[in-house]
């Protein structure tokens, strides 16, 4: 028998500073009950949707919050939007804004994800809440730039890979050395870390944004490696979509 | 060959006082065919709902059990229904009051968690059924806060990290240090744990309740550096609601 | 390089004696679809269910198997029949005459277990086939107490925790400390094991039943802090359900 | 940092000789729609579902094939086929000549695994693909007995455990102490073994007939406790059936 | 407590040259709603789908990309289209192309996979983008075989059994020895690797193409004793199919 602690062992835990509230939102969408659907019927419906988007947008341009929509690669959804507000209370009703919409009697819910932007004090430097690159991460405007990847990921508790039970001091280098990784696509990728601990089922939810998905291959690939993916890094599904700029939101439901 | 044990070592079982049975019930709206219906059998079908509602706070308001009701963030469920009553039979019978009603036609199961308030010998004091901060454990009020976060949980039983192999002398000083973080948040947050060994597939169901959903994340983290989460901790989904106060149901159900 | 045995270690196995055939069978109710039926054709066909049920009573009544009828706490389902027959071709049966009942249009299946109650040699005595207590637990008649509790289980093979890599001789008092637990709980509650290696995704079926769920929880509490289950049980989905007496069934389907 | 090899190691692979192609294709029975249907047209539904099962008797009769057709126990099928064929191409015709029959509209797919009957060199002596041993083997007729037994499995690799990291001088006896406990069953039970690395989820698929399905768990268990097994098996889900001969089939459709 | 590491180690990342975007994409047919569809309309809908696959392969002919069409054996699915594209934009559009057919009304998504093809710093010399067998494997005009094995899989990051902590000098030998079980294949199987890391939820999905099927068992069964596959292989589904060749469309479809 092990020798066993007498003492609950606690370490210091990270401190995060909090952004707005997130939430990806994913949708097969229904398109043979759709294809049922009057064309004239179709049009108006589709445009009930922008007109929402085109609400969001005015959020966006007030800097109360920001939002994109994506069309989902394979079978895992066809439609992903991501919203980001300051309260919990805004994206429920934002989410229940888009599900009362006639068009959402054609998505079916295919997977979500609620979390909050966060900084943490894994930060090579303090940092304060108005510090221009941490306003970045916590308050972005969603960059529309032409591809998604959204996944989330846990940090492993396994028998001797256990994340929790290393020391700040411990997991710091592991994390700044996984940060120089990401610092190297910093040209081509945009970057967002929302917290999920207590509010969804990973501990977190990351989003890269750019214009080549080789990109998201090279990068995760890359940071796999690091001793802080490679021993302590489980991951969920990944998502993969292409931006769906608000001209070709009546296209791409046509059919 | 690892040496093998002779005799059947068995350490001491906790002991717990049992308070009211719990339900903790999601369902999703079917949306598409709640719009079918005509507006005024819409309202129809949500007053007998408020009338449920309004029954079991009749209920409450004589001590007899307590319930609360959520909208769902996300697409795990739209709605969750929390009940709590003296006996199981009384349980049994008001999930069916709920399901039998015409707008349960429209209620599609999500999730739900059966078992029982309690409180256990882990606290530091001897404590009897009849202590005011037991009696707040085991039958409570719920509180009407904001948000409500609930999750099941296990203790490990993996090779090294085996709770249940530890002594109680082991077992107390994890525990009584995990309450310690707990009990900084006691000013935002009303904590709630319900046994469900024997009952459901998860060991306990918490339950979280706050006005701002970021104590949940902040909470849940710092408990995870505590070693009785990082080392025995096992996470079942995480499901965050926003209460759904009685004079708002006509209009959440409404499109 | 570890060092590999260089030829197959084969301990003892358990040696077990067999009675009735068992079938745990749990469906969801298809209240919408059910709702639309005419209350006198739902009267008719609540009878036809009835009258199989009456049949299975005779069955009982004759010694020739036995069963129960109960109403699911939570969504795992709604209904849960537990039915014992002396063959799996009667079991068979019995499983096609329910499901060719018009009643059963409005059952979706919901989870079910193949599986045959044992008597095993870790008893303490030896036991032949027709001592009163083996009897009781491979013959039984179902006790139509309040409230039933059926999970099916493992013992793990998981590197040093293997219970089949234990010897006979090891195994025995770990079994017989379990026993002594398990017999702790004899006057609130009636126990039985049901093996299904071979026969079902789990290696047994264990049923309790009792009037007061509490033991429930009390019993498998207790029972995780033995060895036997601390270090090699692994548990499946626990079932709580409460008894439908004959007298209750016409009521319990109408809305 | 355990030392890493900087070499890769390879091992003797197992030499398979294979034999006929093999699907078990299950379903549920849509008993509801099914029920809609007009008893006329039932029975020229049931009548060509016959008609294909005559068609390959004969195959069956010419030694081109084996098939066996059998009702699943419990709910995770209704209908189990078992289709063997000398080549895939056959195998695909026999299921889409099945799959599109009109009562096939009446079929939920429940589970399939494709592989391939095998016999391997762990067999104690030499063998030729003509030894009549080998020949029922990988070409049998397969027996109309009472019940079937299905199941996948795997050999692990699991650290220590790693079934693929052993040398075949230290895989032979463990697999040779494995065929000694099946022997002991071969009278009452016929054994088959079908190959499916590269073809399915799983590695190997069993299976075993008899007329009394209590031999199905009096054989895993007894083979449970051989190391090869205990320590290297990982089982997937066991599907249970009774056989339909032709003349019940009409009988078992009709409600 | 194990000593920890004070800084992230980081070991060399493995180097790839990216090909084409693949997209593997499998369906459900949903026969009972199509046999509802009157003849000449089916074969009006089965034109249109032959009028995709035929201006894709006009993209093929102009080495734009490639394709391939088969029949999935078993049920995990019916039909497996694998589009490769120069771009993920291309990708989606023939996705789009594809499902928005009228026949696509019938195909019930039932598994996808986005991947990008890939030729890595594994091989055992330099190689150049240009190089005929690079180009072989990241441009290929798939081969119209007669039978498709496709399987997504990972490398392990479990305890000891860590691909991503080992250094690339000790990667390398293993998937030498690796590459080596693979060209005793080269004759009678096509063999290509697409990268997935940051793309879908697993890190690479293989394509096994060939005339026999038993060269998937063979190859799949020998790599399996390979160090890289029996210590550090984690894999997923495999899909086995058939080809479909353009002049058998029509048939496949008929009733």
């Amino acid at each position: 028998m092990k020798e066993m602690p007498t003492e609950g062992r606690r370490v210091e835990a990270v401190k995060t500073t909090e952004g707005w509230c997130s939430l990806n939102i994913f949708y097969h969408m229904d398109w043979p009950a759709w294809r049922q659907v009057d064309q004239a019927l179709q049009t108006e419906y589709i445009n009930q949707l922008i007109a929402v988007l085109n609400q969001w947008t005015e959020v966006e341009a007030a800097e109360k919050g920001s939002h994109a929509f994506y069309s989902v690669l394979g079978q895992k959804a066809d439609l992903h939007f991501w919203i980001l507000r300051p309260t919990m209370a805004e994206i429920h009703d934002a989410q229940h804004q888009l599900e009362k919409l006639p068009i959402a009697d054609f998505f079916i819910p295919a997977y979500s994800f609620v979390s909050i932007l966060e900084a943490s004090n894994y930060l090579p430097v303090e940092f304060t809440d108005d510090h221009p690159m941490v306003r970045a991460k916590l308050y972005p405007t969603i960059p529309k730039l032409m591809y998604s990847c959204f996944y989330p990921m846990n940090k492993k508790r396994d028998l001797d890979d256990n994340w929790y039970m290393l020391s700040l001091e411990q997991r710091r280098p592991l994390m700044a050395s996984h940060g120089e990784t990401g610092r190297k696509y910093k040209d081509t990728l945009k970057q967002y870390t929302a917290g999920s601990i207590g509010l969804d089922d990973w501990e977190w939810g990351i989003t890269l944004i750019g214009d080549d998905p080789v990109e998201f291959k090279k990068i995760v690939t890359e940071m796999r490696f690091d001793e802080v993916s490679a021993r302590y890094g489980e991951f969920g599904p990944f998502y993969i979509s292409k931006l769906l700029p608000m001209d070709h939101i009546q296209n791409h439901f046509k059919l």
